[in-house]
């Protein structure tokens, strides 16, 4: 089949409004949030409306032996949802229907083309809690969550999307529909196949619908804040917090260089004093007495080890305004340049060593780089800052980003805790899982998806 | 090869020792505890000690083209674990290390032969928790709990066994090691191969190391019980448990026939008196205010719902007693006849349809059939008597067990909750996943084990 009839097949089935093919309107949805990922040119974007569309589309492209990159809102951090040329991005925004919220049994069930923040909204009405919250929370979408396994700062106690996962509907490489999963929360009825597909990046089918397990709505959460003059000396903090079995709802980490970003960016004070080299967030939505116990705890290990700010609240307001502080980072640093961000998951004991190898690493490259992180899981963001006008500075960006997975593997980490591997880790996957963990990959993608129809070459190649 | 070469090889390679072959020592490990299960002659048992020996076994079997099956302690409830003729009996229960706790970053190393116990007391030692809690927690294997993703009373709270898999070593079909997943508590870096392995009832490959995350110690429990004169009202209090939010540490629930078999075999009177329909048996670990809170408002809920008894207490040994109760039904009823247990895992507010259903069953085949289980989770232990000695009572056993499995897939639920499929239910397994499903299991398991070397035509078969 040539371009020109698959294009027209997509017209004809899914209607010409669900099908662009303008340039400039295909560019739109050719990228990711990761400047470092390539980008190739679409030959058609397809924005089906239901999972018959997205059915009709994946048929249409196999016959064709086009290939097609799923994607949702384009929050991603790893170019896996990046255009490959000649491809058919099959857009996913237009399923975007909460299709149940079964209270009674604590599950929804939900489209990949709804927003994170809607979904997570809709179920507090009825007192209940979906906990993924990437950073992108407000405009990125469920599928997109569910094919990178997305996390966010509620992990350290609640976990990150697989977890929540009780069921999925998946298109397949030759158009037909899994179901796969229950709505029980308990079943071992075969292989798990929902959390192959979570995390899969686009690359083994296209998920159409998600059965997710809801949480009760936590009680409103109790803040806190650390300051240290000692990178080590925080870095014991969340070591200790972790050996004494503390399981705050939120545990955040931010280094001096993402301090300073945020106290100019905010015009405030964070009150750390100018010697401040980290600061530690935490949150507890344990309620009531057991919330103040959970943040005294807390507080007490903080001060052991030498904290010169230690400060709780149980006003709302005011623990909204300490967090801004961890959230705007990546907008501050918007203030020196363009940020590259990493991704590096740790052991939780090794995360000073994590902030002083990046330190290291900025001194040698002549960048700014901001370590901020989910301390709580070891999951920590460096980010580099860089002219967008200079291509060696971005050069010097992009060394950095490979010195500091090199640093996270050496202490025992991984090369990607939440964003994924998608275009720009292709080689750091392979180091982490090795050659037997590659022949797996190829074999489970070989099985599932024979043409290599989905998202080719991201994540890891068919090929070496 | 020759039956006889293979053996002669599995000699060299593992010792003498390590290989049995005597017909009356080989039955000894051919089946585990379900009776419903076909079982083979196998032509060798092989005890390996380490790894290495375990892929000498496994290269040794595929040149030879004779099937593995592979097990632990025997203890479980889907013959997954049983002989077929000609195969050889991978047990891995001399892979009993527990190779490294890591309380720092609250995690272990294990290998599959550890006892469920052994292993929860060793990490209790360093103030850890490691949950999973199957009934046979006193003789099964973490290698057996991998394998069949077990669950048991904790899940209601801290999840089943996948949920705190990290990383896990597996032997491959050809002999190789594959190390998947990760030491830290995130990570995306590939395909979530580590949640395919685990539930895949040595399908798939020999898991010979698992790396886990713990949890921190929970408070000493307080526990509850409450008596319901009508089943619709025990599983009301169950539906409200959930939609408000509670999340105790374990709430089970034994019905009419339960209640009595447990009486008789305690020669007690749990209080619930002679109208007694259900029983509720919770407990909190939330400890302090939180806890008491915690029971004072299941209390209310059980009260709301017209419970007839309702009594709460933080005495440790009192609990255990009243726990016993729940745990002595399955050695209660073996002073009736022989007990074969069903496994059927519902939504949450289908309890009492469940329990009825079983009432209509049990009249129907004339065969006492008691229901006891994790109510929290939903998932359901009807466990039907009959006389040893009686093959047409066995055959109306079998005839109940899958009318049960009926009732479960009609409610919404699923047809294993915790046992898993095994050599029981792959029929049942074919209804719950459809032809799609089957498809995509047999294109994984052609995948990884084209040779169909491990387990064979156990939980599926590869030909219709």
């Amino acid at each position: 089949m040539s371009n020109e009839a698959l294009v027209q097949r997509l017209r004809d089935e899914l209607g010409n409004g669900a099908v662009l093919t303008d340039a400039d309107v295909t560019a739109g949805y050719a990228r990711d949030m990761m400047p470092l990922a390539p980008v190739g040119n679409p030959l058609a974007v397809v924005l089906p409306v239901d999972t018959a569309g997205v059915q009709a589309a994946v048929k249409a492209c196999a016959d064709a032996e086009v290939p097609i990159v799923p994607r949702g809102a384009g929050s991603g951090l790893s170019g896996a949802a990046n255009a490959i040329d000649g491809c058919v991005v099959l857009v996913l925004t237009k399923l975007n229907e909460i299709v149940e919220i079964d209270a009674g049994n604590r599950l929804a069930v939900v489209q990949p083309g709804v927003i994170n923040l809607d979904f997570r909204n809709a179920v507090e009405k009825h007192g209940l809690f979906y906990p993924p919250d990437p950073s992108s929370y407000d405009w990125c979408t469920i599928g997109g969550n569910l094919s990178t396994n997305a996390g966010g700062l509620c992990c350290v106690k609640y976990g990150v999307t697989t977890d929540s996962v009780l069921g999925l509907e998946v298109v397949l490489a030759d158009g037909s529909l899994l179901k796969t999963g229950r709505r029980t929360v308990k079943g071992v009825a075969g292989y798990d196949l929902a959390k192959l597909f979570v995390g899969s990046e686009g690359t083994l089918g296209v998920i159409t619908q998600a059965t997710v397990a809801l949480k009760p709505l936590p009680q409103a959460p109790s803040t806190f804040v650390a300051g240290f003059s000692s990178t080590e000396a925080a870095g014991e903090a969340v070591a200790r917090v972790v050996r004494e079995g503390l399981v705050p709802s939120l545990l955040e980490i931010m280094d001096a260089v993402s301090i300073k970003a945020s106290e100019t960016y905010l015009k405030t004070d964070l009150g750390a004093g100018s010697d401040c080299r980290a600061l530690l967030l935490a949150q507890s939505d344990a309620g009531g007495e057991a919330g103040r116990r959970e943040l005294a705890t807390l507080e007490q290990i903080c001060t052991d080890c030498g904290a010169d700010l230690a400060y709780a609240t149980e006003d709302l307001e005011e623990g909204k305004m300490l967090l801004q502080a961890r959230r705007v980072v990546l907008t501050a640093l918007e203030t020196y340049g363009i940020w590259l961000t990493d991704d590096v998951c740790v052991p939780r004991t090794r995360i000073a060593d994590l902030i002083h190898g990046c330190e290291q690493v900025s001194a040698k490259v002549g960048l700014k780089i901001a370590v901020v992180g989910h301390a709580g899981d070891g999951n920590m963001h460096p980010t580099i800052v860089y002219a967008p006008e200079s291509p060696e500075e971005f050069a010097r960006a992009q060394q950095a980003f490979d010195e500091i997975l090199e640093i996270g593997l050496a202490l025992g980490g991984t090369v990607t805790g939440e964003h994924g591997v998608g275009k720009i880790k292709r080689d750091w996957l392979v180091r982490e899982i090795g050659p037997v963990g590659l022949r797996v990959h190829r074999q489970i993608k070989q099985a599932l998806d024979p043409g290599n129809l989905f998202n080719p070459g991201s994540m890891f190649s068919m090929q070496d």
